[in-house]
């Protein structure tokens, strides 16, 4: 594409590098923002600035934070002995929406993928294994995606983990609620099967 | 959704304001600012910043430009005579692409939509009228899209310019170059029979 302007240019191909946009979707983005008021664009780039250069990691779950320890992990009405492991904190949002989840959560920042060249060294897996033996966990809750990388990261903590004395347990795979059968995969209606649950455990859900 | 940080709620809430960017997309890209070195997220935020700031539009053609007259208005080689009418800088980007068109350009920034509350007060239409006025230009050419919209607008110029002794065109509608007659829709298949042109002429272009 020709532009008529450097500048435009150049905030185009900026915007075109996030994923899933490419130059005309970027163009279209910037400019809409050229027909708003200038007030717009710098309260999107000051947003942008202050959260890469502000935001913290919770020291203890890695969770993106505003402060040293997260609202999740200072907050003492929840159980310090279960942790729930998830590959990023849209896992965790989406588990605190259940408001089912009374524990505490660990972020590893990924999942194993030799392909995308992120090995163990590269999450939060170390600080995972030291709470571990420190003996504070009772219960560790393998909640990553059911892909080859995410079974491939489970399996790799799970074996770091196994010596010490605690319970661990994955989250349940099957048909969704409200799903039919018929039009459900064969490996999730497999799942569901061979993990059956007794009935009247599924009336108190 | 509840956000584990304030700044992070800030930044996605700014992202969605964008057209056609939902809050589960901005969620999307700003953890993916987060993942990238802190210099993406500054370059992306002042390639906005000094395009919104620094950007100007053309004094003649409306056009955005780094300077007050753009490169195609001050190219000596383009024919001054003859000016298209468009919609936006996207519409000037399509129709140079082309390398068909020697003329200048009028960027009216829109259609009069009355829905989306814009009237001919909003468009840049009385400096194309000036121009007309000043006996420059001898033919124009309206290339806004055949909505009702763009109808409408073309009309409204219409009316303002009948006055004055200037040849005015529209850019021919028909079938796509490559596309088939079955599939094509009637209004444009009627118009591109009624529209028909010499048979020698076709062989030209």
């Amino acid at each position: 594409m020709d532009y008529s302007s450097k500048l435009l240019e150049n905030a185009v191909n900026e915007v075109s590098r996030l994923p899933g946009i490419g130059k005309r979707t970027a163009l279209r983005l910037v400019l809409h923002l050229l027909k708003q008021p200038a007030e717009h664009t710098s309260y999107l780039s000051n947003a942008l600035l202050s959260l890469r250069n502000e935001v913290k990691s919770c020291k203890q779950c890695h969770n993106i934070s505003d402060t040293e320890i997260c609202d999740i992990c200072s907050n003492p009405k929840r159980n310090r002995e279960l942790v729930c492991i998830v590959e990023d904190i849209r896992d965790v949002m989406a588990i605190e929406n259940t408001s089912q989840f009374q524990g505490l959560y660990h972020v590893l920042g990924g999942k194993i993928s030799p392909i995308e060249g992120i090995g163990p060294q590269n999450l939060m897996i170390d600080s995972l294994v030291n709470k571990v033996a420190s003996g504070e966990i009772k219960e560790l809750i393998f909640a990553l995606s059911s892909t080859m990388e995410g079974d491939t990261t489970n399996f790799y903590i799970f074996k770091q983990i196994e010596k010490y004395n605690i319970t661990t347990s994955t989250i349940a795979r099957g048909i969704a609620v409200g799903d039919e059968l018929e039009y459900a995969d064969e490996v999730t209606l497999g799942r569901s099967i061979l993990n059956r649950i007794p009935f009247e455990q599924s009336l108190k859900s």
